[in-house]
């Protein structure tokens, strides 16, 4: 019975690591649609949307199967909580990283309306978060999660920061309206991605402690 | 402790009605301080947030400890799965009301732009969609869950339309730019409290029915 619990944890685990793989992709290849103008990369990006979509359906299953048949406790209990609301958060991840390959197929209808620098990056930051605090809940790491819900003060730096010049933009340059527009929207996706990361990161503190760290500042000092 | 489980899932199903109400007086307060540009309903927003972040935590907890001493079978567990999802969706909509007051604030430093028509009526329609997302998880009422689920499309118009009328404003009028976009920026976070209202109605039928109707057309014909 124990050992047949553990093979199906092993199996959750995996599959929700799988879908964060997924995931990741999916920022990567919706940021380089927009940055290289690559109508391919918007279909790869809905299509494994579908694949998120199911892959967060069959884990929801799967935890609620073996709490019933299994009825664990403790820790098993807390990871199998944790992959609830984690499923949900990279399913967001997947529709932000959908949105934004909405926003490029109209963003690449146009001229740039300057060298994407600030995205880039903000892209690699939002996927780095997401990286790490998948490695986090891997390697049951509550000081790599903690160092994640830290780095997301500074993806919203730069999200304040970019507003500030678009908005400039728009304002000077009437006809930029709409593509200084679409920009905002992506970034405002990558600073959600960013967010959904830090719940992650704080889900794995939950898992791995048993401490609620969420709506706290107590994650800074784990 | 059959009677001892009844207690606790009905202390859950009571406090998540208590956050649900909570959740839709901040859409309606946030919404009355932006038409009605009264500052001291800004302030009351963000402090129901942490009111409503608080009861997250609770009821989450009392989740965990329901099934760690009950180990709960068949709808009692799928009630308490279904709980876990719709308090993070419960605690995003406060996040979205927060995100409204935010702008509101913004937008109440300037005359307005237009009189406010579409944000009011989308806001109307946002937490009609919240409080029967709710009914319906009181009553385990699927068939309301399901209308739930169609009443998302008409605020997706709503906010398409607001969304090219916005634009064009901008680019005709560009010193009406920042208040165009806070006017968007409020009429997606509507849109956004709508997709949670919906999640909600679609937990409510997985639990009451079993049925995962997430990322499907079947929930059109529960």
């Amino acid at each position: 019975m124990e050992r047949h619990l553990d093979q199906q944890l092993e199996h959750i685990r995996h599959t929700l690591l799988r879908m964060g793989g997924l995931v990741e992709q999916m920022i990567d290849k919706a940021i380089r649609a927009l940055v290289e103008r690559d109508e391919a990369l918007i279909a790869e990006v809905i299509h494994q949307d579908e694949e998120v979509d199911q892959i967060e359906m069959d884990i929801d299953e799967a935890c609620l199967a073996t709490m019933a048949r299994n009825q664990p406790a403790a820790v098993d209990l807390r990871f199998l909580v944790a992959t609830l609301k984690m499923t949900n958060d990279l399913e967001r991840i997947g529709d932000s990283a959908v949105n934004i390959v909405e926003s490029a197929r109209k963003l690449n209808e146009e001229p740039p309306l300057k060298p994407y620098i600030d995205i880039p990056r903000m892209s690699e930051m939002a996927q780095g978060m997401v990286r790490e605090s998948l490695d986090a809940f891997c390697h049951r790491n509550t000081e790599l999660a903690a160092k994640v819900c830290q780095e997301d003060d500074g993806i919203d730096s730069i999200y304040r920061q970019l507003f500030r010049e678009l908005l400039t933009f728009m304002i000077e340059e009437p006809k930029t309206v709409s593509r200084a527009l679409h920009l905002l929207l992506i970034a405002r996706n990558l600073e959600r991605i960013a967010d959904h990361a830090t719940n992650i990161a704080e889900e794995v503190i939950y898992y791995v402690e048993g401490r609620d760290v969420r709506h706290s500042e107590a994650k800074a000092f784990a």
